[in-house]
């Protein structure tokens, strides 16, 4: 599938530059068909019910984590459901039993749903180490290393950036963290969907996923990979129906992973929707969508470089399908505004749920950034397009 | 709009008969096609992105907000998006702070979901007093106010129990809580589109609300009303990305609620298709709907009581939308089956998430009952097939 096929199964890239994939990306005609199928013809619920109705949606959404966990080269039951990345992150702050007197390391480069857990749990005594990174938002993993002490229980990292795009050492991080038994988990917010992840060679213990960012998924999904290694460790976050097998007015028993952590009726819709997404990513190559991406990035970082008075932050080597940047001293939601309303461009800005990485980039005294983030379905023209409005812009502003 | 009418919008009535209400319920056209303008047209993120496209999906999910908020009669920052019934339970388990010696009370006819978390919390030194309905299980309004003490910090009752449908006097109940100052929280799993909720008159703390049941909105939705003057006592379960309004290495400041309870991108098409469900019931009328599904609810209890062999639970005035029963020693599971296999009537069996009511009802030993559950599409000609129905098969198998 190429570019131009992706785009026909997406109606609203007709009317916008869509340069947002960062915070979510429109979702594939075949991606809402394949819920519309359950709503119309098979909405039941899943789980124990004896009909045919039941059965069959049932049958779906185990057809869905199955499809999930061999994208990601998992096994089905280490894929739990949840509502988005933030709710698979903190599955695992509630989840993993933190004494006093632990810590957690993690970096400024965090997006807030991988900082704030870990503060909340610093104001029960555990202690949050910050390790910062270089200039162009990139983490030591000898840093980690040094910062790791018999103390440490978790180290905790996003892949890429969601403020700046800066690709982080994962691999070598999990590794810091096998070498020293400690938990490692992976924020994939930002590089699922658009790099291969395969989490037998990653050897985390967590990664958290979003379904409605690059896997091209609905809103409403995401997942946590929860290895089986550690789900003995685990506590589930919401208890209730679906996630024991035997209760009593005294006591219950929990059942095995996946279930025990997925307390309700789940957004069957959603996962099936979510299980079409990656049929979908398959069809058109996830190598194919990463030189796509990687080429469309380099492209991006030149053409906002090569503008006068611009900041543009992180490194064009290690970045990866987002530039961040700020044009004089422009403001950069008015930024933003113009490039929408001169060119139908959509672009985020501010703070990207990331303030302390604004603050290390620098940025936070302009108000944040603006940021382009890219997908598949992108093309050259529309970089061009960003590029020309904005020389235009810095133009007439600066 | 009539009952002819809804089911044009339903598809999969044409083809079987849909008994399982109190699972979930089949999305209408219009909810769907609400979530598919979403998707195909301003697929965006909410929040504070300058663009048109986010402008327009904040904008669309703050009017679903205030529309559910406005068909419970409360204040919109009182609804707190969750994806299902048991995750708004868990915010409330989570959320409030209970300490050693702290004493809970709930009912032996509770769904799962409200049960766990606080045998949960048992494990933490947290008492859990079980308060025993009658033999209609019915719980007396007396009994909680007698088992409330000093140290009572909450009580949790289901309005309409999951497992036979027996109505329960929430009313009284909260006005026990109230009375004594003491938390309360009511499960509206099964009560919640199928009769009017007036929140300003029910006066309960918290209520917890499916999205994809009585309301007929889509899977992946629920919420949880938390009143104004619970908010200050409880703490964010999913913390991250739009809960917070700063954020330094050190330490973070909470938003106001709604938005500091909701973590990280949200089901967006989801509540967008739940406001316009909350449309298409008041098309039809809450009260039509409620003297339509207590007719069916008669009619299915006498046709069934007059099955030989038969058990049915809970008394005939005092249960609503659900008929739970057995026959003879039929394995609840089986007879489903046959149910669906011989005329396509499609009924949940088992232990319906409720083990503890279903010992209590004495239905335990048969592995749990039959049960068959209403809305506002089903029509007295189905109930009659399944009274038909389960007469042919009682003789049959008698």
């Amino acid at each position: 599938m190429k570019t131009t096929d992706v785009r026909e199964d997406i109606p609203l890239l007709k009317d916008v530059i869509y340069l947002d994939a960062a915070s979510t990306t429109p979702t594939p005609r075949p991606v809402v068909e394949a819920m519309c199928d359950y709503f119309y013809n098979y909405n039941a619920n899943t789980g124990r019910g004896a009909y045919h109705l039941t059965v069959k949606a049932t049958h779906k959404l185990d057809e869905a984590r199955n499809r999930i966990a061999k994208f990601v080269n998992s096994d089905p039951n280490e894929i739990i459901f949840t509502k988005n990345t933030t709710e698979a992150i903190n599955m695992v702050a509630h989840g993993l039993e933190f004494k006093k007197g632990d810590n957690i390391i993690t970096s400024n480069m965090e997006h807030h749903s991988n900082l704030v857990p870990w503060l909340k749990l610093q104001k029960q005594g555990v202690e949050v180490k910050i390790v910062k990174a270089d200039e162009q938002g990139i983490i030591d993993p000898g840093a980690i290393d040094k910062a790791a002490d018999e103390n440490t229980r978790l180290i905790t990292i996003s892949h890429i950036s969601n403020s700046i795009g800066s690709v982080q050492p994962v691999d070598e991080i999990s590794e810091v963290a096998e070498n020293k038994g400690i938990f490692c988990l992976v924020d994939a917010a930002q590089s699922a969907g658009h790099t291969e992840l395969d989490l037998k060679k990653l050897r985390a213990d967590f990664v958290a996923f979003p379904g409605h960012k690059g896997f091209l998924g609905p809103v409403g999904t995401g997942f946590l990979y929860c290895a089986n290694q550690a789900q003995d460790q685990m506590e589930p976050l919401n208890l209730g129906g679906g996630t024991v097998d035997n209760v009593t007015e005294e006591d219950f028993q929990l059942a095995e992973s996946p279930t025990c952590f997925e307390g309700g009726t789940q957004n069957i819709a959603g996962f099936i929707g979510l299980g079409e997404a990656m049929n979908y990513l398959e069809r058109i190559g996830i190598s194919k969508i990463e030189k796509h991406s990687k080429k469309l990035t380099r492209i991006m970082y030149q053409e906002i470089q090569d503008i006068e008075k611009v900041r543009v932050y992180g490194s064009p080597e290690n970045i990866y399908g987002i530039v961040s940047f700020n044009i004089d001293k422009i403001n950069p939601h008015d930024l933003a505004k113009i490039l929408d309303e001169v060119k139908s461009i959509c672009v985020r800005s501010g703070f990207h749920c990331a303030m302390p990485s604004i603050r290390h980039m620098g940025a936070y005294e302009f108000g944040g950034t603006v940021r382009a983030s890219v997908h598949y379905y992108n093309t050259q023209e529309e970089i061009e397009i960003l590029g020309e409005t904005l020389k235009d812009v810095s133009k007439f502003l600066g």
